[in-house]
């Protein structure tokens, strides 16, 4: 998908929502279990409810290949159907891959190309050419992991201090490569206070922002140190939204919570133009 | 498997090769390809073929994912197959996973519980929490990405400098972590020269290197800088190996390749009984 096409759809909908499909089969409604590939069907019900405003779906392969290929069949069939039904949703692969460029370049093709995915998500720990292959598809996009939400980000994503931590270091130096415009960044709903300083150093970039809901991160929090001119921001929530309910009425109590992350976006986005 | 066993195998057959499944459809024997499952075959045929002179054998996820479902279904039987026919040799999924939590507690269900895998190669970008719901597995082996054999190994790996390169920080402060027992570290056989002083901080760890053949390494300088008192090395090698031969002879063409590895490694394990 074309970045402008995401930015026209984020102002259409009045929305940066995107729903995290970290779909877990003991956690979905137990009348759904009697269906023969229940995770699919979940997802495209939870797709089809939601659809009008969200405007990106994140799929967590964890979640998939917990059941092997089986699992790895529903994760087709899942991102199949969103591009035949509703291609004007933008699809993010959250595999955090990532390896030598020969390794990479099969990560790649397996996402790109045999999934179709509009992007993934990539470590950057193992450097340039292990990132490289992803940037070279024309109009997929490489979502760096930058600093993620989770506690255990201090550990390495900070090192060695606060004035110099890896991640930026790893934002700068992404700056640099071929086809970094195909580059957006993963930054934690919880590291608001961070957010100012990476807008700065990258001001165009899409970020995708995990860590709101169950993890805790603020919404606003979130826009207001982080918006571009364009907004460029994909917010995530997946369980907050998937498992609002667990009986007949699951896609009435999702859209409730969905809705009101997109009413609050709306708001935002409004703010924008005063 | 029990760490000790795989020490035993070692002395056993007098060799720390592992070999690397990056099977590729299109570079394996053309008569195999009207086969069911060409992938699986190839693999089958190289492991009967070599179960022997090996310790180890690694399956390079990306190999398999980059043909969806089926792929993963190759992936499946290969590693079933080992299991119920080779027990005694050890497996790994390279397959550089790493993410929050509640995540990595899935990718360590899928390759520990539901496919059956010795050990994982993991990323540690994410920090402390991405890799602890790996290590709790008794008996199953969390092989964390140190200095890795690839170029771009350098951006970040060496960052901010020489004398306290993130790699390093990395391993000192992954030994603190409980289970850090069931730790293992990936390092490139490129990287000779860091080897020793690695070896130090990790006297007892097994080391996983990669990067020997193809990308270059020296199997001598590996042993010489790298061994432990008890080999503590697993000395990966893919692509010289399984694409040795692509006829009738393939076989017996991989085999005196790999053999070629496995004798060098009998005199230098014979020579720390020096």
């Amino acid at each position: 998908m074309e970045k402008n096409k995401l930015v026209k759809e984020i102002y259409r909908k009045k929305s940066f929502l995107c729903l995290g499909l970290d779909t877990d089969i003991s956690k979905i409604p137990s009348f759904l279990l009697s269906e023969s590939d229940p995770v699919f069907t979940f997802n495209k019900q939870l797709i089809d409810s939601l659809n009008e405003i969200i405007v990106a779906i994140k799929i967590n392969t964890a979640f998939y290949e917990e059941h092997g290929s089986k699992g790895w069949l529903s994760l087709e069939k899942t991102i199949k159907y969103i591009n035949s039904k509703y291609p004007e949703l933008f699809t993010i692969a959250d595999a955090k891959r990532g390896d030598i460029g020969n390794t990479s370049d099969r990560y790649a093709k397996a996402f790109f190309e045999t999934l179709s995915f509009d992007s993934i998500t990539v470590s950057p720990y193992m450097g340039s050419d292990s990132v490289k292959p992803f940037l070279k598809y024309k109009n997929k996009f490489t979502i760096l992991l930058g600093l993620t939400s989770n506690l255990g980000s201090k550990d390495f994503q900070l090192y060695p201090k606060q004035e110099n931590p890896l991640f930026k270091e790893v934002i700068l130096k992404s700056l640099k490569w071929n086809e970094s415009n195909n580059l957006m960044y993963v930054i934690g709903a919880t590291k608001a206070d961070y957010l100012k300083e990476i807008r700065s150093i990258v001001p165009d970039s899409f970020l995708l922002i995990p860590g709101i809901g169950a993890q805790g991160g603020s919404l606003k929090d979130t826009f207001v140190n982080g918006a571009s001119n364009e907004v460029g921001l994909l917010v995530n929530s997946s369980r907050a939204i998937i498992y609002a309910g667990n009986n007949n009425d699951y896609l009435k109590k999702s859209f409730k919570v969905a809705k009101s992350y997109q009413f609050e976006m709306e708001n935002l986005i409004n703010s924008l133009d005063d």
